[in-house]
């Protein structure tokens, strides 16, 4: 039977996929908007022959809405740039970031990313919509803001740490289901990537949020395009709720896993190589603007930098496909390898809705008639393969890419060509201050090299249309293997890759190749390098705990479990009493910026020995209510029942009412010796944490770390065999560069001795 | 950098996954071979009219395959009996089950199921599946056979507890894999219900494990039809790696989401009555063959209630189909509703595919002739509704109940009747001494209802062919989302569920109904019943860990926060010194049958306090080498270095090498007084494990529960604080009903003096 709270959870989790789902319709509809103003204009100023205006009007427009872009963030929300995803991940992680949750982050992320994709920069909204369905998860969850200064009653019942956690993994996983229209890859990558904790329940309660965010926005997107209706509200249409939905699916033949392993290989190569020149792009913009002095200066440099990228690309989309011909639509009649005009069969229809969302992009070419002969319809248009990749949304590129039966679409030419623009200006925009994700982008650049390789398998072996053995041979489907490759060398991800790739494109089919190019591009790119996440999270000097210790000095993994955790902790540990003086107390606070302290109790043979932990906040708040303070030393409560507790539980959740920023002048007031408190004295016992764990000083490393990982824990007090507290591990004690110290130089020590 | 064991594992993964693929694939060609056979013949009977014949030859046919299956495992492996899904999930979960992994249970099993199967009995193989893979991961990896008598070298770098269990919940992944070709849900399905231990190492090596597997047996089920090569060798041919593939799946609408409630609603009631129903039919069963004396007549009731089954169905197969009149088929034209004959339009077929194969199920009908008229084929051909779904094996009926574009292919007639029959044989069947799964059994029960509830919306709202609003009223498309609901009122799985039926039939449209029903089935379920899988645990008397703590006492759950780890434990304790006396530590061995012993240590003031754990096949190890007694008291050791310890770490890892029936007697000429060794100590310190946990008496409950099940731990020592032992928890502490007796007075002695 389900409790009350649980049905209440249940509640806010629709509402959390509810929320979630609108406001990703509202991005993409938002975004739908700005980019079909861009590329339309520009189309008409190109079919009229102004080029050069054309071209004037596009960058003018880009640059504006990247300028904007910009702007948000530098000038108003600086915390609102980037993905957003490292941050998230790093809190669920349990380490505490600020700012990152609040409403008017949600507000700059929503302006700042929509006007930088809308405008055709080459990033992707799925990043910022993970870090927008987690504030939303943070902000509904918790009825709180301190914005509007309030603080609904009804959400009391949420605000503790394990709640909040919860609510934002949801808000995540129905972030990526939003964007992607992936309910179970939201959820899988919620669980993968993003969160450190997991249960069952909440695994239940997320797929619940998942479905609400999904069915949000994809029957919204359904029923209106740029806001406006397009007829009968309520139908989920295919072209419109699977993203880069493709039609007549290839069976797959044993010999494909040969060219997705390659392409899986490629994938681990260019994910490695893409994620290094990401992160030496950063450090050296990091290290250029950090060599202005004028504050100005940066400012100026921030702002123009997305403007300079929308320049580039501006100019590429419009002048690059004119160094192209217009080639004939084509089309391989089944019976033999030839050319023939562009034909339609208009029974099987089977370019006929792709043709005609192509008009937009027959950049300057001629569009032709289309003509009817028998039942087949043929056409003499044109059209420009590098403008369908370069001369549209990232979207319509995607779809013409993953096309199938369209074997010579594209030729090597062009998709060398928009590979590299795609692959080093994805890296460049991608590290501009707007709020910005990599998700598409990524998969854009997959998409182009599996084509490469489809079309050198089709260039060995020919073209085969009808559904023979051969069929396989589609350079649409290898665009499709070729995503997925270079996804998982980016962000090693597994099954939710092979969900999102699914449940994207809806070619079952795929799966076993998908899958295979997934793991091959795993193994070569732990070769190389991090995944690009974790990379972003050490750039950040964010101290994340990974599930499993990887120490490595002189290139050989470290084995933990010849270290004991006397080996690691930090030492001396400033402890407190059960009963302490309140005086003393203040000055440890004041000393020190410990966040835990372990609580002693005296035995009757007068050892001081570890009884359990009380944190700086509770011991705040205590000191807050100074009515508990008790002149003259006295024996602690015997009893800790929850009854006689002078100060309630909720207010001890809700830690210290004083700013933080004067905490210290707060603090002295108490070690003044002429404060009216100088005797008293105050008693733990009903607020310590009594379950706080110990280990023994020659507990294992190894152990101790996964004890740390595994059960979330912030302090590990290290304690000798007649329990008296010996040192203190935390998880900054674990991070991977402070092991390899300390633990170097120990092993030095051992083996001089030896 | 992969290091090399690593490497050697992820070798060991794929050498798992396509020897389960392999194995899947023989499985199911032997299933195919047995089952064509018996419709076949029995079809040539009733089409010479000879009813009666058909059906002795029905009958007796499968009889003699449900006796040989039960005979299998009543006469020679009870072990392999049932499905072994719960046997392998206690053993992940840290329960030793005797003889589940051995190579005579895979013998076992796979005769029974591919029998029992084969001849038609309302099971599935994929429990038994789950189970074979199992049994391979262990085997495999361990590279050892008692049967055989032999242990592979190589190996030795396997066998220790993690390795194992992990290449075991990689057959299991394998299993599932293999036998829905669900690469995805078969890792989903080992993660959600199986796995008590999981990390992302393990979830990348299952992925490539599950490639491999689903790989094999697609490729090889491809291209073989009951052992015989249907050409083209390599190629994957979409209708047999796609268990139930769906053509022309329909375009979803919210709408839709209002029938999908209602038949999550009917998964969680009918899916509850049938975990009920089948654990009384258990019950029943056992007590009835428990009041019977004679031995040899419960074998033979166990060997003849398979048989019975086999005779019920055989007849229902043959006559039931009798009592319903052979119709047309029926095709509605988009533009009326009015019933005309079959058509077919020669262009898009279809239902050409799906008539040729149907051939078979026409039963005592006129199979009729067709012909054509212009492009359109007509058709004056009958079949026989029911027939479809029960004169067939259970895969055909399935494809048969998710055709689209079908509405009124089945009535209400047949579909109420069949339903009726699968839901009771397949309790009954499922229970009996046979290798039995229920998944699939689940999803036609599923399917049936499913079809009823779009059969009544098509009655209400009319028939809907033409791609428009409307088309989602498909029954084909509720029967695929009542088999999600009713798999979910069972087994309540979220994220694999779904997986597995995407896989299953290709058809992503309709994720977000499917998602829908499994959410609603599980809310409905938990409000009635245990998880059936759960339930057969209990059933078993497993004592099984679940991730949360789950207590109710008088109807309400008690918060195990407000216990502490003192209420719980077991005492007193039974522990030995770092230098042990060896008789006195042989008596303590004799005197209980504990599994682990805290070790003390005697501090200079003289108390014994808490140093780390042993256990007793350690203990039993060290007593086998005698040649480490020293005669005499004498300090421990005090340096731990490995390079010291007598005896290697894989002989204590290795266990005792006595074999388990002479452990008293082995054990007993230590605490005679003539022995040599009555004055002869042992010391602990290189074995014993020092990095075992402890708590404080005071910890609460919850949190150690917590502990316990998150680290997997088998002992948790509770102490005082002074460090010296007072109790002692175990998971059958945990039980639930163990925790209820227990907590249940502690309650009553409270409220007693309040």
């Amino acid at each position: 039977m389900i409790s009350n709270i649980e049905t209440d959870r249940w509640i806010m989790m629709g509402l959390i996929g509810f929320a979630v789902g609108l406001l990703g319709f509202i991005l993409h509809q938002i975004i739908e908007r700005i980019s079909v103003l861009k590329w339309s204009t520009t189309k008409e100023y190109l079919d009229e022959g102004k080029v050069s205006v054309g071209w004037m009007f596009c960058s003018a427009y880009s640059m504006a809405f990247a300028v904007f872009a910009a702007a948000v963030i530098v000038l108003w929300k600086p915390s609102a740039g980037g993905s957003g995803l490292p941050e998230v991940t790093a809190f669920l992680n349990g380490t505490h970031v600020n700012n990152i949750f609040n409403l008017k982050t949600l507000v700059a992320k929503f302006i700042s990313c929509t006007a930088a994709i809308g405008c055709g920069m080459p990033i992707g909204p799925e990043g910022p919509m993970i870090h927008m369905g987690a504030i939303m998860g943070a902000g509904l969850s918790q009825g709180t803001s301190d914005l509007f200064n309030f603080k609904l009653p009804f959400f009391e019942r949420f605000r503790n740490p394990e709640d909040r956690r919860n609510f934002i993994s949801a808000g995540v996983a129905a972030g990526v289901a939003a964007a992607f229209g992936a309910p179970v890859g939201g959820l899988l990558f919620c669980m993968e990537e993003v969160s450190s904790f997991w249960s069952n329940t909440l695994s239940w309660q997320i797929f619940f949020c998942c479905i609400i965010a999904t069915s949000t926005s994809d029957l919204f997107n359904s029923s209106f395009q740029e806001f406006k209706s397009i007829g009968s509200f309520g139908a989920f249409q295919t072209s419109r709720y699977i993203l880069f939905n493709v039609y007549d699916a290839v069976d797959i033949n044993i010999l494909m896993f040969i060219p997705s392993a390659i392409l899986g290989v490629l994938g681990g190569l260019l994910g490695s190589a893409f994620t290094i020149l990401y992160l030496k792009m950063t450090r050296l913009r990091k290290r250029c603007l950090a060599s202005i002095s004028s504050p100005r200066l940066v400012q100026f440099i921030r702002l123009a930098e997305p403007a300079l990228v929308m320049i580039v690309m501006s100019s590429f989309s419009i002048f690059l496909p004119m160094a192209f011909k217009c080639i004939n639509y084509t089309c391989m009649p089944s019976d033999s390898n030839t050319v023939s005009e562009f034909c339609v069969n208009d029974t099987t229809n089977k370019y006929d809705s792709q043709l005609r969302e192509k008009e937009e992009t027959f950049h300057t070419c001629d569009t032709g008639t289309n003509y009817m002969n028998g039942t087949t319809l043929f056409s003499n248009s044109t059209y420009n393969e590098l403008a369908l990749l370069l001369f549209s949304s990232k979207d319509e590129a995607m779809k013409n890419l993953y096309l199938r039966n369209s074997h010579r679409m594209f030729n090597y030419g062009p998709l060398f060509v928009s590979l590299i623009i795609y692959f080093f200006m994805v890296i460049w925009a991608a590290g501009t201050s707007v709020a910005a994700g990599i998700l598409v982008p990524m998969l854009v650049i997959g998409a182009l090299y599996g084509r490469i390789l489809g079309l050198v398998i089709v260039d060995m072996f020919g073209v085969h249309l009808d559904e023979s053995y051969w069929s396989w041979m589609d350079p649409g489907a290898f665009a499709l293997i070729g995503s997925a490759s270079f996804f998982a060398g980016v962000a090693r991800l597994a099954p939710a890759i092979t969900s999102i790739m699914m449940e994207l494109t809806n070619d079952l089919k795929v799966l076993l190749p998908v899958m295979t190019a997934v793991v091959v591009a795993k193994w070569v790119g732990d070769y190389f390098t991090h995944p690009f996440f974790h990379a972003l999270l050490e750039l950040q000097c964010i101290p994340f705990l990974n599930q499993q210790p990887n120490v490595r000095i002189d290139k050989k993994n470290v084995q933990l479990e010849l270290f004991s955790a006397a080996d690691i902790m930090a030492f001396p540990v400033v402890t407190v009493n059960l009963v302490e003086h309140v005086p003393t107390l203040a000055q440890k606070l004041l000393d020190n910026t410990h966040n835990g302290f372990p609580v002693l109790r005296e035995l009757p043979d007068g050892n001081c020995v570890f009884h359990g932990l009380i944190t700086r906040s509770e011991l705040m708040v205590m000191l807050e209510n100074k009515d508990i303070f008790k002149p003259g030393p006295f024996t602690p409560l015997d009893d800790r029942s929850l009854d006689i507790a002078p100060i309630g539980y909720d207010c001890m959740v809700r830690g210290p009412q004083e700013k933080e920023e004067i905490h210290e002048m707060f603090l002295e007031q108490f070690v003044d010796r002429d404060s009216p408190f100088w005797n008293h004295y105050v008693d733990m016992t009903p607020y310590f944490n009594i379950s706080a764990m110990s280990i023994s000083c020659n507990f294992s490393l190894h152990r101790a770390y996964t004890l740390i990982s595994a059960l979330g824990l912030r302090h590990l007090t290290v304690v000798d065999d007649s329990n008296q507290v010996q040192g203190m591990i935390t998880r900054k004690d674990l991070m991977g560069f402070h092991m390899v110290d300390t633990l170097g130089s120990i092993m030095e020590t051992r083996s001089y001795f030896r």
